[in-house]
């Protein structure tokens, strides 16, 4: 089920037929960046979303899936504010967030219940309506089912972020239609994914134009987002906001494709894209982390014991020091509540074809102290995407988390402003 | 059973009668700094110890447990090495930390069996055996009942702590016998005690001259240890060595304060002044966080939502730039596990008998964004100590946790330094 094999472009959520997307700036980010973002299905579409788990939970999660049980799992789309989490804001901002979904169906033309939504942003302040209802009209009408629109919609849903994150993959199905797979993601800081189904983290979106129904739709989602965003740390603190949704408007036209193994794939392959995007532009980060659990007990143990890894704070900032310190790396699996014996423990460094041995047997490599060491250092230093294959010996079920290093970048981003 | 009513004193672990302690430079710290710890009681003394949940022990906490088990909760002592952890090193750490005490043993003229023994420092390099075959000779003699001995050895058992950590207590039992309490701790940087009965966390070591038989001991030592050194976070990372042991030996005579309410409170209150110490050295830290939290459910939510504020990585790097960053504190609470009803939720930051209030029912206080936002920023900044009180209107179960603040120090001191 893997998606890599699958050649990923960077076309954004306006990839698959019948989809526009657009973004402005309404004036909620002082930076007069744009901040208001849509993505719309020309016609009305299965969706399937998961949610946070955080017990606190934004009113536009709460709105969603409300409005996504209500209307039977069909939707138009979604209207995503960035600035603004509208979390911690109690009736009020619940109601807030209600009046932005019906300015954007009155605006578009769309019945009541058409429209889902999602926010992100400092948790506290509520949404300034009166910026929404001013430049919701220049919203819809910038609406464009061109590459230019998707990119304008990943810009308007960024906060931290340095980068848009889009993805998009074609397949042919069983039955010979070629269906189109796509999304868009931000996050950088408060990324970690706690989503048992239907449970989820930052925020995705995602569209297709292939004919599946919103149960099926659910079901991949679930998987995939579970194999995928939830297994992205940057922080270790899991948002109030995290969102994932996925439109599917049939627009390919063919058989139903819920349970075609392509779909599926297709979806995964954007999923994981998407998160490793978010790994990748982590707040302050210099270096990605891969890390690569084999031989775990059951797959809970190897998700455990590979998210341990890329959540640890001491890992995180010896990564960014180049510092090949393979005692943190084995204190982190030691706390995962995976088991393993030691002394069958083996950690290898991987850089392209090379693979380089930091613990074997459960003891760490000869001259990680001096000659091993510096060139070990060298070698991380100059690396900017850094995996880390874990071997526990206690079974065959595996697993892999994404992360970044902790940097003096991060530490000055979230010192100095308001997430 | 709260001990900070009770006067604590900074004397270290030859406060109580009958206890020799010193601390010598062997050369494992480049640095030259002392390294190798003797706490030694006169008598043979009941000991009871608490150990790291960490899956990967380093042999240090392995034979110490064997020992314990094997000689029935009795001892002469401990011998501690700082600068290498003597975990991750298979057989032959096993064997090196073997031979360390049966170094010291000779040196002291006691029996097999008579010392345990604990570790601190880089995980994966072996004990140089041939620098404590040097200098254990040296610290035997230089052991004396002083002030002097015991914070010899205090600093002894330092790695990147700042300060030696030292606290004493005296209190008079119900049978009219003054007893005496101390200890002495390190701890720094991976900090996160996870020590379920009969687990443990960091390296403190405490004395007693009451009398107390082993198996109440063990019962004090895992109920206060608990509450208090499980309850600090400096970065989430649970070490492979944490180990706290407490000896008894008896020198003040009178009847058995195992059960005495005085005595209990003693040692609470010996553990709880250390794990404060070990939260305000945190690596890098400028300010140290108290949290409380109160009307949980039941105990376990509250020790989880007081510890997910205390160790949450956005929280932390707030305080680092004096930002009241509610939204963040809220976040926490939602993922820590705990029940409550966010509408209910109360939020206070306190400053000595002050008390400004952050969030009340569910939402943040106003001004957050201008006016009061800027007096808290400014009330934040000269803080060295930053209390903050949760109410979370579930139930009546209460719970403290220690932790600091996350600078570009923390970074700076994890990306140079290997431990």
């Amino acid at each position: 089920m893997n998606g890599s094999t699958l050649s990923v472009t960077e076309q954004g959520v306006t990839y698959p037929k019948g989809f526009r997307a657009s973004g402005v700036a309404s004036g909620i980010k002082r930076s007069l960046r744009p901040d208001l973002a849509l993505l719309v299905s020309d016609r009305e579409a299965s969706a399937a979303g998961v949610f946070t788990t955080n017990r606190i939970r934004a009113a536009p999660v709460l709105l969603t899936e409300e409005i996504l049980a209500r209307q039977g799992g069909m939707s138009r789309g979604v209207v995503v504010v960035s600035g603004v989490a509208n979390a911690l804001t109690g009736p009020e901002g619940y109601a807030d967030s209600a009046r932005v979904i019906e300015l954007a169906e009155q605006a578009l033309g769309a019945s009541h219940g058409s429209l889902l939504h999602a926010a992100t942003g400092v948790i506290g302040p509520r949404i300034p309506l009166p910026a929404i209802e001013r430049h919701i009209g220049a919203a819809v009408e910038a609406l464009a089912p061109t590459r230019e629109g998707g990119f304008r919609a990943a810009s308007a849903i960024l906060t931290t972020d340095t980068t848009t994150k889009e993805a998009a993959v074609a397949v042919k199905l069983a039955d010979g239609t070629r269906v189109r797979v796509a999304g868009m993601a931000k996050g950088s800081g408060m990324i970690a994914p706690s989503l048992a189904p239907p449970h989820a983290t930052t925020l995705a979106f995602l569209s297709t134009d292939a004919k599946v129904d919103s149960e099926d739709l659910q079901t991949v989602l679930n998987q995939e987002a579970d194999r995928t965003f939830n297994m992205v740390s940057v922080d270790g603190d899991t948002s109030t906001n995290d969102t994932v949704l996925l439109f599917a408007n049939g627009a390919a036209g063919g058989c139903s494709a819920g349970k075609d193994p392509a779909f599926v794939r297709a979806v995964g392959a954007v999923l994981e894209q998407l998160a490793k995007a978010v790994a990748r532009d982590g707040e302050g980060a210099t270096k990605m982390l891969t890390v690569h659990v084999a031989g775990a007990e059951d797959a809970a143990e190897a998700r455990s014991a590979a998210k341990a890894i890329a959540r640890s704070v001491l890992v995180k900032t010896a990564l960014f020091g180049a510092d090949p310190n393979v005692g943190r790396i084995a204190c982190a699996l030691g706390y995962s509540g995976a088991r393993f014996d030691a002394s069958r423990l083996r950690v290898d460094l991987r850089e392209k074809g090379n693979r380089w041995p930091l613990i074997q047997n459960g003891t760490p490599v000869p001259g990680l102290d001096n000659g091993m060491g510096h060139r070990l250092h060298a070698l991380l230093r100059r690396m900017d995407e850094v995996v880390l294959e874990v071997e526990l010996g206690n079974g065959v079920a595996d697993a892999t988390a994404w992360g970044c290093d902790l940097s003096y970048g991060y530490v000055h981003i979230n010192a100095h402003y308001r997430t």
